[in-house]
């Protein structure tokens, strides 16, 4: 890249992204050519890999997106362990729900249970990324087991509501099943902490 | 087929079975066709139609055969509600565990998320077979999302264990973590019921 050329510029990295998110979604990680992503997004590939490094790295920066990660667990976290379960729970499920990033967070599943390279991202994201930041709040003997239990049990649930779409659960109001979830993922964060 | 001439047997049946688990595993369920299936057992395309009905029929024997619902549910259920929770927890997570029927579990989970038509299988597996005789054994309110809730929690933490394979709950010994899930199924499948 020429000094002083600017390639593109905040919009495009958006234009960029969005097409990625596409590709991705339709098609999965795999194949999902880096070249295919650049052809949607009407640039050169060589802008792609200017502004995120790599298919890999495009990936990440389309499922760090929905989660938001420092946002996310600063909100939940907050207040401390009482009531980080149901704090948790709703926050989780909340973003499978949403219209925004339900879809995206469909898309990087199937991604992550398909492909072993994104299966190996998502294991970073989860553990480095979202894992550590509950582990500290929550302080306990186990913390890494327990955060990981609570987050499994979550997904599971997020899968047979959104994925496999088995009713009733399917068509909960997201607060009913909030109130039913809670108190097991409260449970899995530590026995002892206040379900609220 | 012409009266008088056995087309096969148990033997080509199982052969025809097998064929189809490899191809279901290898490239999923849309693009294993019947004829490829066919092919790999070489036998006659018109064989498995003889056998299975069509390739859907073909995959629902491929499913249940790891599952073998009625003797797993015999099994769990034949004891009453007391101690439900720890008994599904041991025997779900004891079969994705399992050298035999895990990779089986890991295919058709695989499949039911990325492909449309075998969602719409799973989800009739899911709540016809399974879910309706746990229901049976609960006999409390609201007992269809109690089940689903405590299948979703056991699918989930078998995706973050087998699938994502996120350490330390990938490495845990079976009866520790049937120890650490029990308590959060039984509550999921009735609050008020005894936790053993």
């Amino acid at each position: 890249m020429a000094r002083g050329r600017r390639p593109g510029g905040a919009d495009t990295r958006k234009v960029v992204l969005d097409a990625a998110r596409r590709r991705f979604a339709e098609v999965g990680y795999a194949r999902a050519s880096l070249r295919s992503i650049a052809a949607e997004a009407a640039v050169d590939p060589s802008l792609v890999v200017h502004y995120f490094g790599s298919k890999e790295g495009l990936f990440r920066a389309v499922i760090e997106w929905p989660f938001d990660p420092a946002v996310f667990l600063d909100q939940l976290t907050a207040a401390g362990p009482d009531g980080l379960g149901r704090r948790l729970a709703a926050g989780f499920l909340g973003m499978w729900e949403s219209a925004d990033t339900g879809p995206r967070l469909q898309a990087v599943f199937r991604a992550a249970v398909t492909d072993a390279d994104v299966t190996a991202l998502i294991r970073e994201f989860l553990t480095e990324v979202l894992a550590e930041r509950l582990i500290m709040v929550i302080g306990r003997e186990r913390a890494e087991q327990r955060v990981e239990l609570a987050l499994g049990t979550l997904l599971g649930i997020a899968v047979v509501r959104h994925i496999l779409r088995v009713e009733p659960l399917a068509g909960l109001p997201l607060d009913e099943l909030v109130d039913q979830i809670a108190p097991a993922v409260q449970q899995q964060l530590g026995g002892a902490l206040t379900v609220d």
